[in-house]
C-alpha cells in the first residue's frame, strides 16, 4: 500500500536531498522487500516453513520430557534443519539423503578405525588417528573432483568427512565411540525427519514442477521473440526500427527478453533436473520420471535460441534491406514465422498439458509455409553472376531487340506484366556509365520499357541482409525439427497422454469455442493425482 | 604407466566377458583416478592441502597442552576446516569471512536475546526463545532471496542462523551464554586461520587467475573456430563437408569445441568473478581489480559466439552453396576470416600479457578486409528482381539480338570476356520450359553464346546460403568491435601496461624473431610481483 503513495514525495526531491533520502529509505527498503515476495510468493511460504521447522526442532531442547530423552545432542538436530531445509523438495531430499548417507558411512568407518586404534598405546593412537584423518581427508577431497560424484554426492562427501573427523578425533578422549556415533545418527535423523515432513507435506515446492514450467515458458518466450522479430522486420516505419535497434542491447527489448532466459538456462536446468531426480512424486510406471530429457530438450531449445539471436542481429545490421525487396517476400515470411510461432506454442502446450500432439499436422503446416517461401525465392528473382560488362551486354542486347521490334504491341504486352512490385520509388537500373553515354533517347526508351515491366536491378550487397534473414528463417525450421524430435522423445519416455482429435479441435478453437473447457483445465490436475 | 598397457588386454575382450570385466575394473578405476588428476594437477595439491589442514587442526585435540587450553570445543575448529577450505583462495576467503561475520553477528544477537529472556520465568523464557527462533529463522531465510545478499552473503546468512540457534537454544539449559559464544568464536577463528594459512601461503590457487586464463582461452577457442569454419566452407571436398556436418553435433567437431566453452560460461564466470573479488592479491592502485569487467567481456564474447553458431549452421544447411559462387568470394572471405582470427588472437594475447594493444592497427586491418569483401560483393553480381517471364523476355530479347547479328566477330568478342568463373560444370540457364520448347537450334546457339560469355544464372534460393554466410561474417565484424571496446575498457580499468611498438614488433615476429624473448616472458611475472 505504501508503494503506491511514493509519488507524493517525489516533487520535493531536490530540497534537502540527504534528509529526504533518509526519510525515503524505509519506504525503499519496504518496496524491495515487497518486490522479492511478489515475484514469487512461494518465497514467503518457504521462509515461514523454515521458521516453523526451527521452532519445532527447538522444542526438543526446550521441553523437559523430550530433552531428557535426547540430551544436549539435540543441538545437532537444530543444525541439520538449518543446513538441510532448502527451497524445493528435491533440493531438501538431495541434502537430507546425502547427509544421512554420509553420516552412516562415516560412522561405520570411524567406528572401525577407532576400534583398530583402541588396543595400542597413547602415542601410536594419536599418530594413527592423525594419519587416518590425513588420508581420509585427502582421498575424499580428491573424490569430489570426479564429475559423477561432484554432481550427485558432493554434499554427502563433505558430511562424510565432517562426521568422520568429528567421531575419530573425539574418540581419542572419549571411551564410547559407539555412543557418539549413535547420538549423532539419531539426532541427524530427527532433524532430517522434520525437514522432510515440512518439505513434502506442508505446501511442497517441487523442482520438477519448476523445471516443467520453465521449459514451457521457454517455448512461449521463443514464440514471442519470433513474432516480434518478424513484425519489426517488415514494419514500414524505418525510424522506429532504428530506435528499436538502439534499444536492442537493453533489457526492455521484447525480442531479447523472449530468448534471454533460454540462452542462460543451462546450469539452472541441470540443477533443477538433479534435484527433481531425487523427488519421489514422479516415480510411476516403475521408472524414474525422465528429467534428463528435459535437459536435452533445453539443449535443442538453446540452439534454436542461437538462431534467433542471429535473426535478431539482422534487425540491427547497418545495411537495411530495401523496402521493395521486403514487400516482395513479406507474405511468405510472415506465414512461415506465423507457423513457427504456432508450432512452438503448440509444442509448449503439449508439454504443459503432458499430452502428445499430432506431429504430422504441425510439421506439415510449417513445411508447407517453408515450401511457399522457397517457391517465392525461386520464382521471383534470379541472380546473374558475371562481371558488370556481361550484364550490360545483356541489357544492350535487350535494347537492340527493343529497337528492332519497337512495335507498340510488344511494349503494351510487357506493360501488362507485373507492375505492382515497382510501385514504391523509382527502380534502380544496373546500367554502367559507358552504356548510358551512348545516347539519351535509346536509354530513355529502355528505362521506360524496363520500368514498365518491373525489372529492378539491385546490388547483391543490398540483397544480402534479406538473404541472410530468409536463410536464418529456414535454419530455424531445421532447428524446430530437432525440437520436435526431442518433444516426441519426451512424450514417449514420460508417457504423455495420447493425442486425440478432441484435443486438436480444442487447441485450434481454444479462444473461439468452449465446447470442452473442463477437459482442458483438468488435464494437469488429473495427471498430478495419479502420479 | 598402467594406462598405456591397457591395449594388451583388449584382444581377449570377448572371452569370459564378466570375469574379464571384473579383472579390468581396478585398471579402469585407476585410469579414471589418473585422468582426474591429469586434467588439473592442482586437484592433487588441493587434496593434500585439505589432508594436511585436517591433521593440523586435529592436533588441537590430540596434543595434551593444546587440548587443555581449548577443551572439547576444538571440534568446532575441525568442522570449520572441513567446510571452509575450498579449491581456490577466493572461495575459501568468501566462506571464511562469511562464516566469521555470520558467527559474530549471530553471537551478538543471541547474547542480547538471551540477556533479555534471562530475568523472566521458565515458561515465558521458553516461549520467548521459540518466538525468537521462529522470527529470526523466517526473516533470515527471506533475506536469502534478495539478489545482492544471495550473491555475496548466502553462506554467511546460513552460518548466522546456525550460530544464533545454537547459542539461543543452548542458553536455555546453560547459564553462561557468554562462554559458549566466546568458545564458538574462538574455535571458528582458529579453524578459519588454518584455512587461510593453507589457502593463501601453501601453493595458492587463485580464482582470479582462473578467470583470467579462461577468458584468454575463450579468445583462442573462438579464433580457432572461425579458422576451421572458413576452411571447411571453402574446402573443395564436398564429401568431407557432409561428413563434417554429420559429426557436427558430436563433441569432436573442432568448430563446436572452440565455441562450446564460451556459450556455457556465464555461471562459471560469475562465480569466479565473485570469488576473485574476495582475493586480496589484486588490490592495487588502491582500487579493487575490476573482475566485473571480465564478466562483461565474457558477455560480449558469448554474443560473438552466437554469431559463430549461426555461421557454423551455414556449413550444415542442406542447400549447399554452388562451387562457382564460393570460388568467386573465396579470397575476400578468407582474408576477412584471417583478419578476424588474427584480431581475436591479438586481443587474447593482450589480455594474457596484461598489456594494451594498438587498436588502430587491429581494427584497420579487419575493416580493410571487410571493405574488400563488400567491394567484391558489390562489383560481382547483380540481382534482377522481377517475375520469371520478365527474365525470360530479357533472354528472349538477347537471343533475338544474337540471331540478328550472328556475326562471328560478336561471338568472339564475347568469348574473350571472363570465362574463368564458368569453368567448373555446365552453367545453369534460367530458361522456362515454354521457351525451351521453341526450338533446339535456337536454344543451343543461345546456350553456347551465354556459356562463352560466362553469364551464369542462379536460383536466388541457391545463392541464399552464401549470402547468409557473408552476412554473418559481416555481423561477426560488428560483434568484434564490441569485443574490442570491452577489451579497451578492461585495459583502462585494470591498468594494463601501455602498448609500445616493441610489443607490436614482438607480436608480429613472435615466431620468426627472438630479439626480445625475455621481455615477453617476464611481463606476467613482473606484473604479479608488483600486485
Amino acid at each position: 500500500m505504501e508503494v503506491t503513495s511514493g509519488k507524493n514525495t517525489s516533487c520535493c526531491l531536490n530540497i534537502n536531498g540527504p534528509v529526504e533520502k533518509m526519510k525515503r529509505l524505509p519506504r525503499l527498503t519496504w518496496r524491495k522487500i515487497w518486490k522479492v515476495g511478489k515475484e514469487d510468493k512461494r518465497r514467503v511460504i518457504h521462509s515461514l516453513k523454515v521458521g516453523v521447522a526451527l521452532s519445532l526442532v527447538s522444542l526438543l531442547y526446550l521441553m523437559e520430557p523430550l530433552f531428557n530423552g535426547i540430551g544436549e545432542n539435540a543441538i545437532w538436530a537444530v543444525m541439520t534443519v538449518v543446513v538441510v531445509l532448502e527451497f524445493t523438495a528435491g533440493a531438501t531430499l538431495y541434502k537430507g539423503l546425502n547427509r544421512g548417507l554420509g553420516t552412516v558411512l562415516a560412522g561405520l568407518l570411524a567406528f572401525l578405525i577407532a576400534h583398530m586404534a583402541k588396543e595400542s598405546g597413547n602415542i601410536f593412537h594419536a599418530t594413527f588417528i592423525g594419519t587416518a584423518v590425513f588420508l581420509v581427508g585427502a582421498i575424499s577431497t580428491y573424490m569430489r573432483f570426479f564429475p559423477h560424484i561432484k554432481k550427485n554426492y558432493d554434499y554427502g562427501v563433505v558430511i562424510f568427512l565432517l562426521t568422520f573427523n568429528l567421531i575419530t578425533v573425539s574418540s581419542y578422549r572419549l571411551d564410547s565411540v559407539l555412543k557418539i556415533t549413535h547420538e549423532r545418527l539419531y539426532t541427524i535423523a530427527i532433524g532430517c525427519g522434520i525437514c522432510l515432513l515440512m518439505t513434502l507435506l506442508v505446501f511442497p515446492i517441487w523442482s520438477g514442477e519448476d523445471l516443467h514450467l520453465s521449459t514451457v515458458a521457454k517455448f512461449d518466450g521463443l514464440a514471442k521473440s519470433i513474432a516480434v522479430c518478424i513484425n519489426e522486420y517488415f514494419s514500414d516505419n524505418i525510424q522506429q526500427q532504428e530506435n528499436d535497434a538502439e534499444n536492442s542491447m537493453e533489457m526492455e527489448d521484447p525480442i531479447y527478453k523472449g530468448y534471454k532466459t533460454v540462452l542462460d538456462s543451462k546450469s539452472s536446468d541441470e540443477n533443477l533436473a538433479l534435484y527433481a531426480s531425487w523427488e519421489p512424486r514422479y516415480l510411476r510406471h516403475c521408472t524414474r520420471y525422465p528429467w534428463h530429457q528435459y535437459v536435452k530438450l533445453g539443449n535443442v531449445l538453446r540452439h534454436f535460441g542461437y538462431t534467433l539471436v542471429a535473426l535478431h542481429g539482422c534487425l540491427q545490421t547497418e545495411i537495411k534491406t530495401p523496402q521493395s525487396v521486403r514487400v516482395l517476400f513479406k507474405d511468405p515470411c510472415n506465414r512461415l514465422a506465423g507457423e513457427l510461432t504456432k508450432a512452438l506454442k503448440e509444442l509448449g502446450d503439449s508439454v504443459r498439458n503432458r499430452r502428445k500432439y499430432c506431429p504430422e499436422m504441425l510439421s506439415n503446416h510449417v513445411h508447407e509455409a517453408l515450401q511457399d517461401l522457397i517457391d517465392a525465392l525461386k520464382s521471383q528473382p534470379r541472380l546473374f553472376l558475371g562481371t558488370n560488362s556481361n550484364t550490360n551486354i545483356l541489357l544492350a542486347l535487350a535494347t537492340l531487340a527493343a529497337k528492332q521490334k519497337s512495335g507498340k504491341d510488344f511494349v503494351v504486352s510487357l506493360s501488362s506484366v507485373n507492375t505492382d512490385s515497382s510501385d514504391d520509388g523509382p527502380p534502380r537500373l544496373g546500367l554502367s556509365q559507358d552504356f548510358l553515354k551512348e545516347g539519351d533517347k535509346k536509354q530513355n526508351t529502355l528505362r521506360l520499357t524496363l520500368s514498365k515491366i518491373g525489372i529492378t536491378s539491385l546490388e547483391f550487397c543490398e540483397a544480402l541482409p534479406f538473404a541472410a534473414f530468409a536463410s536464418l528463417l529456414i535454419e530455424a525450421v531445421a532447428r524446430l525439427d530437432l525440437v520436435i524430435e526431442e518433444v516426441v522423445e519426451l512424450g514417449k519416455v514420460a508417457h504423455f497422454k495420447e493425442y486425440s482429435h478432441h484435443d486438436d479441435h480444442e487447441f485450434i478453437n481454444v479462444v473461439v469455442s468452449d465446447n470442452n473447457p473442463r477437459e482442458r483445465n483438468e488435464v494437469p490436475s488429473s495427471q498430478l493425482a495419479t502420479d
